[in-house]
């Protein structure tokens, strides 16, 4: 998409964490300035990694400094995202921010570093994307309630018994968006839902029993915001991350691409909207009192969850104990604070353990959290 | 609606048509500084009119322009809104607009006494209201595409054959909007929307073909904005006046109305959206190509459609005859032309009378247009 605008936009840095074969095709496309290639030693084996490449988590976090670079997109995965945000926040820049984990663990670190640096955070989840267009500037206080939309994963409609047995393979199919494991993973056990309302509570500062969630199978309409006086603002579109993507970097303006104008309500139809099951994803429910808790409860639940999806792709977890993982580790660190990102990456750091722990020695469906 | 922002608003002057009953009772409960019944003549046989009220058109029209009056909405049926319409923008005033009559008709006359007077037109429509709030300052620049949504009537779906014998009462009985018989015809022949879709042309100087129209039975969402950059925003809401009326009066602000917020995405799916039938539905494409054609033909169109309309309800014309005597009219007055708003009173009066007389003379549905 970047290709297509080279008017308004020049790739000054390059990263990745390990995928060094793409890291080079996009460096022949784009002629960036810098790469960097954050984890060379998970590189596929033999993979070639040219000398002028920096390489580590040192040259990743001074990359999302660089002074010639105006926008930062974060699109790491997990936890791993949160000190790129802080460094680029505080360095003044626009983060595009499609890393939802930093938000989710370290809000209050995030908030902070954007007020000290002077930087901008844009969301570039196609959640936020869409309230952030839906609420265009208004003042929260016309701002009633917003309204999230899931596509409700793969296992939308599948009773609670019909969950237990899933495998990975079922889970990473998703209906309507093209992703990575992990986010597909979330996506199928409602935890990416549970991580976006907490990542809107932190984004627009709405308490969480004015955050709503609807199941939205076509993933056409993106989401909702009500206002004071009855109306509904809604963002629609067909499901592709380049929307959001250019939204986040053209933001408040936009910038015209025929090629993503594709929305056809007639094609798009029917647009059907349903409750959440949460018998059956009982995984969100953990994730959103996490958030309503706050400290470093979301934290906690992040690390927890990318623990237990680690195992859960590994063939170590069932489904269901996704959210067993999530809940036991949150009663174990339920009295942990954190005040720094040193505390929070020791609470993460911790949180992990206890998750790996309890997985190690399995999870009893019968007995939740009894063998603790 | 107005009852419940006693804080906000103060009804300063009241004016009806005929329905002095209604203008009693609101009277009682707004006490204005002026009462205004236009068409004293018109109303029930017996009803009382208080010596304290004015009547008349020329009262109306005063009306229109009274120096203490900030906002004038202007509810009135069909031609006859036009005059007040730029009566109030001349003076300066808010025009909230449910009248579209006035800006098919007159839009350049409107545009030009909203430049010479310093008013402004904000639209009470439900579909230009979900225009506005869509659009919500954007550049026109932006804007790819505006897209109205229309309900289809309660003939939607009905063949053009079963459309021959139908009378009034089934087309005065509009499936999701409780309103008035003309615009329950209009909704019904679909004349409506060719009427918002010039309306929408004049308010937000789109061009024809960057304004679309889908049928959406459920009435849900209001209006789609498509943008440049393949994002589409939507407003929607449980089908009730009273949201785009109060928005049109806090335009650009939003009022808290806690009676207003029943929109709930579940209970309103599925949303649904299909095609026009344009066989069936005839007067929509007459109505839209005399908007392109521009100069007179719209009010000629209008003018044509207003007695038709009053023929239909009278059953001296049959419902696809409200398609043939526009049609019919719109080729008899193809060459006039209007300057002033007395030139466009004199094209209205002739056009009624040409759309009167080829009604008299009955319309042969098999020779359309052949008998002139």
């Amino acid at each position: 998409m970047l290709a297509r605008h080279p008017d308004r936009f020049r790739v000054a840095v390059l990263t990745a964490r390990r995928s060094a074969e793409e890291l080079r095709r996009q460096e022949t496309e784009f002629s960036p300035r810098r790469v960097v290639l954050a984890d060379p030693d998970g590189a596929a084996p033999g993979a070639e990694i040219p000398g002028t490449w920096e390489t580590g988590r040192d040259a990743l976090l001074s990359a999302a400094e660089d002074p010639e670079v105006d926008v930062v997109v974060n699109a790491l995965v997990g936890f791993a995202g949160l000190e790129p945000t802080l460094r680029a926040l505080a360095a003044g820049k626009r983060v595009a921010l499609a890393n939802k984990e930093s938000l989710v663990a370290g809000g209050s670190l995030v908030r902070q570093a954007m007020e000290e640096g002077g930087g901008e955070l844009v969301p570039v989840d196609s959640e936020h994307s869409a309230i952030l267009q839906c609420m265009n500037g208004a003042p929260r206080s016309v701002v009633e309630r917003l309204v999230l939309t899931a596509s409700g994963g793969p296992f939308r409609g599948w009773p609670a018994s019909r969950l237990q047995s899933v495998g990975p393979e079922a889970a990473l199919s998703h209906p309507t968006w093209d992703m990575g494991a992990k986010i597909s993973i979330d996506s199928a056990s409602l935890a990416n839902k549970a991580l976006e309302v907490i990542e809107a509570h932190v984004l627009y500062r709405m308490p969480f029993d004015r955050i709503g969630t609807v199941v939205h199978p076509q993933s056409i309409v993106h989401s909702f915001v009500e206002f004071v006086d009855g109306s509904v603002m809604a963002q629609l579109g067909f499901p592709t991350m380049e929307i959001p993507i250019l939204y986040a970097l053209s933001w408040p303006d936009r910038i015209a691409d025929p090629e993503l104008r594709t929305f056809d309500p007639v094609r798009s139809s029917p647009l059907t909207f349903e409750e959440i099951d949460h018998e059956a994803f009982p995984l969100f429910g953990v994730g959103v009192a996490a958030g309503r808790s706050g400290g470093v409860a979301p934290a906690v639940f992040n690390a927890a969850n990318e623990v237990a999806v680690q195992a859960f792709l590994g063939g170590r977890l069932d489904f269901p104990g996704l959210a067993r993982v999530a809940e036991f580790t949150l009663e174990r660190l339920a009295g942990s604070t954190a005040e720094s990102v040193e505390d929070l990456v020791a609470v993460d750091t911790e949180a992990r353990g206890v998750a790996a722990g309890r997985i190690e020695r399995g999870v009893s469906p019968s007995v939740p959290g009894g063998e603790s």
